[in-house]
């Protein structure tokens, strides 16, 4: 029998669309509905037959839905929750997948009726592609799926949730929303942020052209062009949204840069070798811990 | 007929040991001879028959070379070009595979007799392991060798070297050697410095504990890890001898942050996404160029 007898996914990008194919291929959902604005989504959500349902109205989406998900930008949370507050069922349980937490309750519950279960929960997954052809429904497989329920959330729902997401392949992990956001600030948002920033940093140079940057990015500058390839209005909106945690672990950051920046200017080798033999265990950490491959080069290919 | 009569590789890490299993499978060298001061190196470069003569005598090794590639972190190569100096044939080239280039000149010179030519290069490739075990004779494929020759060296020895490069399947690019320390502090030294920089903020933080930094590290953070685990004597090497490059290029980089910083503080979204906007190019551009490979999420595996 299906986890839930009807599931609504609102959002069909990469995420959304990775979801649907996930509760497909499991059976989780008696009945499939998805919805997205974007005019350019619609023709792949039909022709990969990634829902049973794509409506054209948010309301009818979400109508007798037991369990909805919004997976669009988090920016787009409050006018959403306005237009479906009252029209979703009692019982339901509305989750999201995005990457920011603490901000989730403050969107949602204004316009949300009595009697539906707020479970905010993200995905710790992704790749830097985007819309509903970049999915696949194995991204969520030995990936981290968190919870943020509030202490009172109803725990059989919760309970619920986290056996959809075991059963799309994740492991399930309930933390408090606040600490979820510091987290997420240092694994995620400030290396997004520093990818963005390198990428336009070597973007906007003079004396060095753009094709030379191209040119020679394999010495290290193309591993951060990936992330900073993301979804831009997604990643605008986790900045504009956990603001306080991303700018705590930025001061951290640019404070060590200044270090090493001096280290540099004072020729100061030890202290530049210490720093740069302390992190070479962290990456070993990662790979054992099976967040990562363990391949030279993330198994590049160099037998063309 | 080998392309040099005998090559002698100084330095038998990553690139040492790939260019000399490189330099047997297209037989570029009549006789191959090897040197590592490291003791743990001996033994793979024995079993593995990476060379044909392993020499525990420097002098001794450069004996009669026609091409010697000094493949040692750059702090070394003062004290080698001393020892070796007055030991080289006349009409050799000495060249090396380091990442700074203009320093070289200034290492090598003051010791390197009359008739040698010394021919500075640097292959923009390589992966975050290290040590004879770790090199492959394809790594330098498709890649591009920066040859830094001074105005008024043997064009014929500059080409001979060009050949050698092109032998092993790079392409080869002729350029000033301060130059080529501008274009590669953005495009390997400072993406290298910011992270072992961030990963050291990670590992420093007591709020989040290191295993959550480990077990949440798909979120972004783990992609920095890989650079952050290269070899942390050449990196320390390559900042001290290219300090006013990458002081320049770290300047841009930290007003630019300081600048995206102020716009999340400001919530200003528009710069946001402006921003994140203009680099999603650029990522194209490097796919296309044939310097990354065009799959999704560095084509990690997500189906185990």
């Amino acid at each position: 029998m299906a986890l839930y007898e009807k599931i609504t996914i609102i959002g069909m990008g990469l995420i959304g669309s990775s979801l649907a194919r996930g509760i497909k291929e499991k059976s989780l959902s008696g009945k499939l509905t998805g919805f997205d604005t974007n005019p350019a989504a619609q023709e792949p959500i039909i022709q990969l037959k990634l829902v049973d349902q794509l409506s054209d109205n948010l309301m009818d989406a979400v109508k007798d839905a037991d369990l909805i998900i919004l997976a669009t930008p988090v920016g787009a949370y409050s006018s959403i929750a306005e237009t479906i507050g009252h029209h979703l069922k009692k019982g339901a349980t509305l989750t999201d997948v995005g990457s920011i937490k603490s901000a989730v309750f403050d969107m949602l519950c204004p316009h949300i009726c009595e009697g539906v279960h707020i479970i905010p929960a993200h995905p710790v997954a992704g790749t830097e592609q985007s819309g509903p052809r970049a999915g696949f429904s194995s991204l969520f497989h030995d990936r981290w799926a968190i919870l943020t329920p509030a202490k009172n959330t109803d725990k059989d729902a919760v309970e619920k949730l986290s056996t959809f997401w075991e059963a799309l392949g994740s492991n399930v992990e309930i933390m408090d929303a606040a600490h979820h956001d510091k987290v997420l600030a240092i694994t995620s948002h400030v290396p997004h942020l520093i990818a963005y920033n390198i990428v336009g940093t070597a973007h906007d140079l003079e004396e060095v052209t753009k094709s030379e940057v191209i040119k020679f990015s394999a010495g290290g500058f193309r591993d951060f062009t990936r992330i900073a390839a993301s979804n831009p209005t997604m990643w605008r909106d986790v900045f504009l949204n956990n603001k306080e945690a991303v700018l705590e672990m930025l001061g951290r950051f640019s404070e060590d840069l200044t270090a090493l920046q001096r280290a540099i200017r004072w020729g100061d080798g030890d202290a530049l070798y210490d720093m740069f033999e302390k992190t070479r265990r962290i990456r070993r950490q990662i790979i054992d811990a099976g967040q990562e491959e363990d391949v030279a080069d993330f198994g590049r290919k160099h037998d063309e």
